[in-house]
């Protein structure tokens, strides 16, 4: 009796085969390719800066420091290593109007599991979340796989991709935990002005909702807004920034991100909410301890 | 109104808060310590090899290589770099009565995503798993995370921690789908002999299930038992491989593993086992790509 006549019990998960990424889209299209075919064929990928450009070698050179120091081998805690978080912390404490602490700094797998984080600890039963559109995809597919509901608002391409905030107000209730901000807007490329950004902060206030600002591209701006931190904010509304080394040091294969607790007052300790972030961290996979060892030399002397 | 007063709809997931790790109980002890005291602690954490032994200078060096070489900053692939599962199918290959081909191999953030991953694609509804007794805490965690309900096999210690095969019959039914081995034995440290394996092989064909087999001590065995991977039993049972850098090369902090299909009869493509974890791998984090660049280097220099 062979394996094809042999009855088993196990299968796939059909549930999970119903999930369409770009990623499995992409596959497809390829494996489907007829390689008999001689014409040359276009590669449709996401973009990835890594394919024009390159990182600073002294970035490489971080890398290859911290893991001959054989100092970073060891499991990586939890919330990531001490050295590192200080090190984001005195960055990002550079561009906002208080200090923030290495305690308000959580190491992730690039901003994909900042984002899988996030959704994950604020999906309560009932709970909604509000998406900008047009919007960045993992949003909405991580809230809905966390069985949280998605609910859009605006951004009005007229008045370069600002938030339609009369939206914003229009589809919250009491049961909608926080928004979602990216700036630099991803997929729309605008850079929210200072006083725009006040402004959700205000909404976001008054609709008693944190937010959510993916900052993925912080540093790679086009046009003329200065970026402008959401965590200049954090004394108006508590302030979650997603960050990540993958863009600005154009090393997305890196997988190194952060999400960052932007709110002087301590509401996000209060609330539970770091807890919960510690708790989610403590049972998932973390980056690799030496390239969180190399964070301070890339901050030092990578500019 | 600051925002002690204001009132927020958000809060911490409190169904996470339930969630005690062994990591959070470390922490909350640590954090409870009273810091006025100036006895020393000791630390309880996890035993972790690379706090006593270092890895091979050479494997230090295929990182540094990797990553100086600039070909390895983009988004990895969602089931690895070619390279490394080509390296990884060859060295696994060395030990097993057939090859393995690259195609077999599934790049993961160490073992853990791997028991992530396998227990969330065969958590069908009303499916079983079976786990040993004593085991690896992860193991039931996942899987009881994931739906998947937890039967129990016994280790009979006055055999050198064999399986109680009749316990395995007894506890499995239709609705299993698979029983996990884990060789060298995590907690018990024995390394299962040839014969025994081949009849938990036997066992499992007889019902039904395939076999998860955690080889992350591979290389790693106490006794004179020599280790013999489950995979020399893949055309009686459709195995599934787990294996990591962690133990063998003593760099737990590197967080790289891997999934393998040992089943030359390809059981795993037809019932979409293969299919599922591709699925899984292409919504995750993945392994930095410039660490899976380095997999060649390390397994044909580091010996």
């Amino acid at each position: 009796m062979n394996h094809k006549t042999r009855k088993w019990n196990f299968k796939g998960n059909e549930e999970q085969e119903l999930v369409i990424s770009m990623n499995s889209a992409l596959r497809m299209l390829e494996e489907n390719l007829n390689k008999e075919d001689q014409k040359p064929s276009i590669f449709l990928g996401y973009a990835d800066p890594a394919g024009i450009f390159q990182t600073d070698p002294l970035a490489a050179d971080a890398i290859a420091d911290a893991v001959r120091s054989f100092q970073f081998n060891y499991y990586p805690p939890a919330v990531g290593v001490l050295e590192a978080r200080r090190a984001i912390a005195k960055h990002l404490s550079c561009d906002l109007p208080y200090q923030l602490s290495p305690d308000d700094v959580f190491l992730t797998l690039g901003s994909i599991q900042a984002i899988e984080i996030i959704t994950s600890i604020v999906a309560q039963p009932g709970a909604n979340i509000l998406l900008p559109r047009p919007g960045y995809p993992p949003y909405e597919a991580n809230a809905v796989s966390n069985g949280l509901e998605v609910r859009q608002f605006d951004l009005i391409p007229e008045k370069g991709w600002e938030v339609d905030l009369d939206s914003v107000e229009a589809v919250a209730d009491d049961n909608t935990v926080a928004m979602v901000m990216i700036n630099p807007c991803n997929p729309c490329g605008n850079v929210f002005t200072y006083q725009h950004l006040k402004q959700v902060a205000e909404t976001a206030r008054k609709l008693g909702v944190f937010v959510i600002s993916d900052e993925a591209f912080g540093l790679v701006t086009f046009g003329s807004n200065p970026f402008v931190p959401m965590g200049v904010f954090g004394t108006i509304v508590p302030v979650l920034t997603i960050g990540t080394l993958s863009k600005r040091w154009v090393v997305p294969g890196w997988r190194l991100g952060w999400i960052v607790t932007n709110e002087p007052n301590g509401f996000f300790e209060e609330s539970g909410i770091v807890e919960s972030i510690k708790n989610h961290l403590e049972v998932t996979s973390n980056p690799p301890t030496f390239l969180q060892g190399a964070i301070p030399q890339i901050f030092e002397q990578v500019k």
